[in-house]
């Protein structure tokens, strides 16, 4: 006889995460084009340039060591230099930033977390753009935080939108929740938008106009940067906070370079860098050093640079096909709708507003019947604030490979056209 | 001008961790003999071993990919098989563990941080031995739940004292918020203390008796296991959990393998498998898979016994060095006793009544004067329940040479008799 045992209010908030369904129905369906996973393509990971790194860290015996012996908890010294120097190098910064503040993470997923963990009560509020990043989504859920949905557009969240939500929270004294604004700046996922300068420079005026008795921080997640294809590079968020005490940015190389060794980080302003590495070091006691290491020294000996190039080339091969498909099969449905975007993995798919994508409609069934899987639009929508417009669909090119990527989208032409005659 | 932020609660409960005061210590004072980190030996950190399984890993490029790309919540397949076969062959378990049930995670530490998270609200309760792991006594304390020293000896908790403590919490009404107890059972952290087999089914038959209304979990962090110098193997404390529901084991490859590759893992109760997944996906997305697929690959090149067995050596020959220098230095001091631990890193050390070991008493300073730094034994007690000893100290054999280890007893002696003599 087994006594049940109690959940903590966090375990509850934690429960049903529609991503594991969706990865549960890819499993149990092998043949499925799975347009749903924001995975890297497998074929284009680093395995020659991951060789060379490991094999210059093992050769020499302390530097080996030093490897394979514990870190500190904010991060491995040289990668922190090189991160900075490499986010200076392309971002003139008004407020100087020290390596101080730069802090490494296991992925940029960790560093969100860390953050909203350090910012956030049960009940404050981050405003995002809707659609969002559904996994920062499962983050604010499991820390009890409101996530409430600005209205955006191709270039992402409308900064005038953005000061409406505010007034109408000062308004219902809600104000004093609003912690952060939560950013996707270059080829959001999942709406594949980029933020013009302009709109960067607004937001973050916003947030400090806004900050009344305390601080609203912008959190800047440039998960996609590197992964650009076509277009101007956009300066960082971070190149509009004067003060320097507003922007905090998130990065990773798990787009750029391999999600498996998984180092990505943040550059904090000066006043979160300890409260967050007091998270860390009781969460982890610090990431995984050897993976610090070896990107430290993937960086050192001149090796990303160069796959990273590979890599737009390959990617952006592969959303012309998606392009290309998306104008062949879904062009000719009426009131299907799409916007190319200028880099990341995802293109953004608006059907007829009678359609429903989510696992409750039928779209959804029908398209696993003819043999492809997409992210219903709905979980990419905050709880609260802008509605969920769940006539829409995320697309990921990066797993498939373009004739697979064409046959998905013959295949979802198919199941909305079925859906839309009535059929099933 | 900069508006000031708000911590969260969160962020409040994580501040002033005394580990980092040492560590700036040593940082400060680079001639020092440390005897104060956990760390391992750098010297005995295995290179040649991770070369091996990288080049292993590297050559076939599917597999290679594989270990690049993402991985799952719960970890690598064929390592948590592996991990599993390894438990179960020196484990007889009454009740039967699946692979489902073992989960990877980045060291220990982000284990046991996942399964307080799942269990504990604030203000909850665990139970632990008195001294234990500060690092938990962190995270307990980030999570604002209460640690309850329970009254230990050499050979850990005493069941009888955890049976008065039970009781008392019954009798303040505080039992409801008992949600675990918390062992080190393989020479512990500090105090080197093996509970006996009939010790650990004790402590399992109490747990489940006082279970109430909701389940008492058990913590079993065995870190230390594969270090054992001495002596038979003690049992699993799973081995005495008849219906399987009550026992979470945690280990890792930290101090066996490799701090830096930082593999650790749980496992759970069947019933706390998609909790804690759930946490884990939204804390980091999932754990580094390469550093897994580097261990599993160690595990099957049978890679790892033989370096644990040097470690093994090596270990057994700085305990000896601690034991010989700790007579000889101080043996002659009246009032200074120890006990001679079968395995693990730690000596942990008791001074007559009057001496003070922590930051704030005389010794500490004096001890940094002489050039040697302990832990004050003071940062490894609980905040409630068994009375601090603010007598004691952790010494840690782990990362000098003995030489050194030596130097750092007779500075330390030296030290504890400046004091004793009231000079200073």
């Amino acid at each position: 006889m087994s006594t049940a045992f109690r959940l903590s209010q966090r375990a509850a908030w934690a429960e049903g995460q529609p991503i594991s369904d969706l990865m549960a129905q890819a499993l149990a369906n092998p043949d499925l084009i799975s347009l749903a996973a924001g995975f890297v393509d497998q074929e284009t990971l680093p395995v020659d340039a991951t060789r060379q790194a490991v094999d210059a860290l093992l050769t020499d015996p302390p530097d080996a060591q030093a490897a394979l012996q514990y870190g500190t908890t904010p991060g491995y010294l040289p990668l922190r230099e090189a991160l900075l120097d490499r986010f200076l190098a392309s971002n003139p910064v008004p407020h100087p930033v020290s390596t101080r503040q730069v802090v490494v993470t296991a992925g940029s997923n960790q560093l969100l977390h860390l953050v909203a963990e350090t910012l956030l009560n049960p009940g404050d509020i981050v405003l995002c753009a809707a659609p969002t990043y559904l996994v920062f989504l499962g983050t604010l859920n499991n820390l009890g935080a409101r996530s409430l949905g600005v209205t955006s557009d191709q270039q992402g969240m409308i900064p005038e939108a953005l000061e409406d939500t505010l007034q109408g929270l000062e308004k219902t004294g809600d104000l004093a929740r609003v912690k952060a604004i939560y950013l996707v700046p270059y080829f959001d996922n999942p709406s594949g938008a980029t933020m013009t300068a302009q709109r960067r420079a607004e937001v973050v005026r916003l947030a400090k106009r806004w900050s009344r008795g305390h601080r609203i921080h912008v959190i800047s997640d440039c998960a996609y940067r590197e992964l650009k294809y076509t277009g101007d590079d956009e300066p960082s968020v971070r190149c509009f906070d004067e003060e320097g005490d507003t922007v905090i940015v998130a990065g990773t190389f798990s787009k750029s370079f391999s999600p498996g060794i998984r180092v990505g980080w943040g550059i904090l302003p000066e006043d979160l860098v300890d409260p967050v590495c007091n998270q860390k070091g009781n969460i982890d006691f610090g990431s995984p050093n050897f993976s610090q290491h070896l990107m430290a020294k993937v960086l050192e000996l001149g090796l990303f640079e160069p796959h990273v190039e590979r890599l737009r080339v390959e990617y952006h091969r592969k959303l012309r096909c998606m392009l290309e498909a998306a104008d062949e099969f879904l062009g000719p449905l009426s009131g299907v709708h799409w916007a190319a975007p200028s880099g990341g993995l995802y293109v953004w798919v608006h059907l007829p507003e009678s359609v429903r994508t989510g696992p409750q409609g039928r779209l959804f069934d029908v398209a696993i019947g003819e043999g492809v899987l997409y992210v219903p639009g709905q979980f990419c929508y905050p709880r609260e604030g802008e509605p969920v417009r769940a006539n829409t669909m995320r697309l990921s090119f990066g797993v498939q490979s373009c004739p697979r990527i064409r046959a998905g989208l013959e295949s979802l032409a198919r199941a909305i056209a079925i859906v839309q005659r009535g059929e099933s």
